[in-house]
């Protein structure tokens, strides 16, 4: 975003840091971060543009759209703790069936922020009931990438309607047995560009993200070296 | 700060989370935070007042200073986890003897952001050597009140040279048998100050923080309920 308007972004992320945990701002007009290995304006898969807060293109290079007062914010993303849940034997279904993961706008409102406002977006995991607990115990201690889940169980309590129609991402089957476990998502700033209709932003596509050589340990707390 | 100085202050803290855990940041000209159970400008025990990078003054009441542009940024206080620290049987020297805890500007320097820069400033606690790992471990598990320590020793690595003279609070004997441990200091933004020299700038008095009803088990990670 513009500098002049990532002021409310970084004051929107401090206010509701489960779906925007920080980890890099960039200095204004540089697409490179210590964290990512490459040109931010062309080594994510893909990038959305918005222009007052309209979805207006879905592009893989952003060099064009490129402006000196440009700042980047670097979140978190919960596909880092996947290979936490693996390792304590809860299924991914979205890696199980080679699909994106469903992602759903809420009926929960995040904390205002001068000019941003917008519903909490979040990610879904089908999760076996007794592996629920495994699972908040686990993503927990990745506060940087989301952490613990914000909801478990009826989706309608948070105004999700319809699991097969998410918002970004695909849908995943949820078996009998299953409870959809709800995690905050880093869409949610997209949410909040398309509320509150900025002049200008860019932004990963959902499930485009960029991928550093960061371990995942590093987002582990408390740290154990 | 106020709001157009306080990007840099809030990227910059981004960039120094050890010294810099921003737990609220207020909306322009607003003195309250859901955090506190006050007004900003009276209910600190202690402020300074810093113009062009000097400090100018020390009061008790900031209204008269105060102005509609002004954004309070407030940041978590390692006083926070000394009763952890009481609680595992780490003695905390400065409690002990009735001080302010010793702070020490160190020739570590901060991560800038925009035209803040400055050195990292740090607390002092002297722990008994078999109990230093305990320290750590316990205050790891606070990282929105500075976390583990920054360094354990010999205080001239990091650029002390007489831990009878700190830079802010009051100085504490160290007893045979004991290590000086360093932990990163919420003072560190006005050391940036002092060095940056913004137009204009209030902060807390060192040791004078706001006390809040916030349990400091809601700082704990992973946080058990």
């Amino acid at each position: 975003m513009p500098r002049d308007l990532a002021y409310d972004l970084l004051v929107f992320a401090q206010r509701n840091p489960k779906p925007c945990p920080v980890l890099d701002v960039t200095d204004p007009g540089v697409a490179r971060s210590a964290l990512f290995d490459g040109d931010l304006r062309t080594d994510l898969p893909a990038y959305r543009v918005y222009r007052d807060g309209e979805l207006v293109d879905e592009v893989t290079d952003v060099r064009e759209l490129w402006r000196p007062d440009l700042v980047a914010v670097l979140l978190g993303c919960s596909f880092t703790f996947e290979d936490a849940l693996l390792t304590a034997g809860v299924p991914v279904r979205h890696l199980e069936v080679g699909r994106n993961v469903p992602m759903y706008r809420t009926s929960i409102s995040c904390r205002p922020a001068g000019n941003l406002r917008g519903p909490l977006v979040v990610t879904m995991r089908p999760v076996p009931a007794a592996k629920v607990a495994t699972a908040a115990r686990v993503t927990a201690r990745y506060p940087a990438v989301h952490g613990a889940p914000v909801h478990v169980g009826d989706p309608a309590a948070i105004g999700i309607h319809d699991l097969d129609a998410p918002d970004y991402g695909d849908p995943v089957p949820v078996h009998s047995g299953e409870v959809p476990v709800f995690w905050a998502c880093g869409v949610t700033p997209q949410a909040a560009i398309q509320a509150s209709r900025p002049p200008f932003a860019l932004s990963h596509a959902p499930g485009y993200m960029a991928i550093t050589d960061a371990r995942d340990t590093n987002y582990l707390v408390p740290y154990e070296e």
